[in-house]
């Protein structure tokens, strides 16, 4: 029996594009199913009754919730091809530790440079510029977080890459004037036809951020 | 040459116990290190630098950080003994969402329960009676939450029983009015002296949290 992969997905989500961008490496066929947020349907309450987000991956009717845990459970059912996850125990760990900073930190503080004002949003700003040059100080020379390839740390950050404008432009600062190498790095997930499919254009995001911010009220 | 594991903790640590019971769980020998959280070690800055925070295993002198990744690091290294992870995908990652759901929800309300008052304090009580009762309808039937063995999530949430005094004097309930089933799970995996050794006692951390309050002027 073919396995039937069923993404439900919204376009702009970051945590959406980490799932994308792993399925493409593994080569793995899915059918997308994007979803409306404010009027969420059936089958996403059904198959994500306790957090109702997304993305979930649906695997022969069965949902895995948590882009990191989807990641990880594709990683580990698809594992003949683009390892993500080193095998040794404690690269392991420290790309799960990574990942894990990623998902702490990036979005709430991205979200803070468009949701808020003053000293919030300058805070914000600069907690996440610093985030940003922990990550490339993390990265070093190496083309990868985990090395030589692509793996679990780049698909965790580099859907955020689509949400860079939003970020720049309402912080009024550069990612690339911060942080060079992490721009370079960007750029080299980028040639990866996975990565290129998976993220969304940039004004794109920033265009619906507005609108956003029109309908509720953010000046 | 033998091992040198090191545990960089905190008495009353939730986190840290989890780390304990793992390391009890595969009979690993361990130093463990009391810190003093209100004066951070040379040593604790040196190994957890992004966080300060504890636990922090140190193996062999490298520092795995986060209590869920010290956790798995220590189930993929010493792999022969007390499997923690299922070794089925789908179930390894039922078991990430549930050990993700804890992490997410109970320290955070648990601590509403003493820290804050009035309408704050109320909503978090509720919010946490409603994530035990998940957690019990996750549970079902089973003795632990992977089933017949000692597993991930149960690692994950029994050292929130140190703190249930604290809760419940706070909050004004009782878990196991609540949520017997559960309570009937709690003291199934203190019967298991990896568990009961790591545990504090639910009094002393009620004490503990009663200095802190005067401490912090907290009602």
């Amino acid at each position: 029996m073919a396995d039937e992969v069923i993404l439900l997905d919204f376009w702009a989500s970051p945590f959406g594009m980490r799932v994308r961008i792993t399925l493409e490496e593994k080569g793995v066929k899915f059918e997308y199913r994007e979803q409306d947020l404010m009027n969420k349907s059936p089958l996403l309450l059904q198959m994500n009754p306790v957090h109702k987000k997304i993305p979930v991956l649906v695997h022969n009717g069965k949902p895995v919730c948590e882009s990191l845990i989807a990641v990880q459970y594709v990683d580990e059912t698809w594992k003949d091809k683009a390892p993500l996850l080193p095998s040794d125990p404690y690269q392991r760990a420290q790309a799960r530790f990574w990942a894990d900073f990623v998902d702490k930190k990036i979005y709430d503080l991205g979200r803070k440079t468009w949701q808020t004002k003053g000293e919030e949003q300058e805070g914000a700003k600069k907690e996440l510029i610093e985030c940003f040059k922990l990550l490339e100080k993390e990265l070093g020379d190496k083309p990868y977080f985990g090395g030589e390839t692509f793996g679990y740390v780049d698909v965790t950050l580099v859907p955020f890459y689509s949400w860079f404008d939003v970020y720049e432009r309402s912080g009024n600062f550069s990612v690339e004037a911060e942080c060079p190498k992490l721009m370079e790095w960007a750029n080299r997930c980028l040639q990866k036809e996975s990565v290129s499919k998976s993220l969304v254009d940039r004004e794109k995001v920033y265009g619906f951020v507005l609108e956003l911010k029109k309908k509720f009220g953010i000046e």
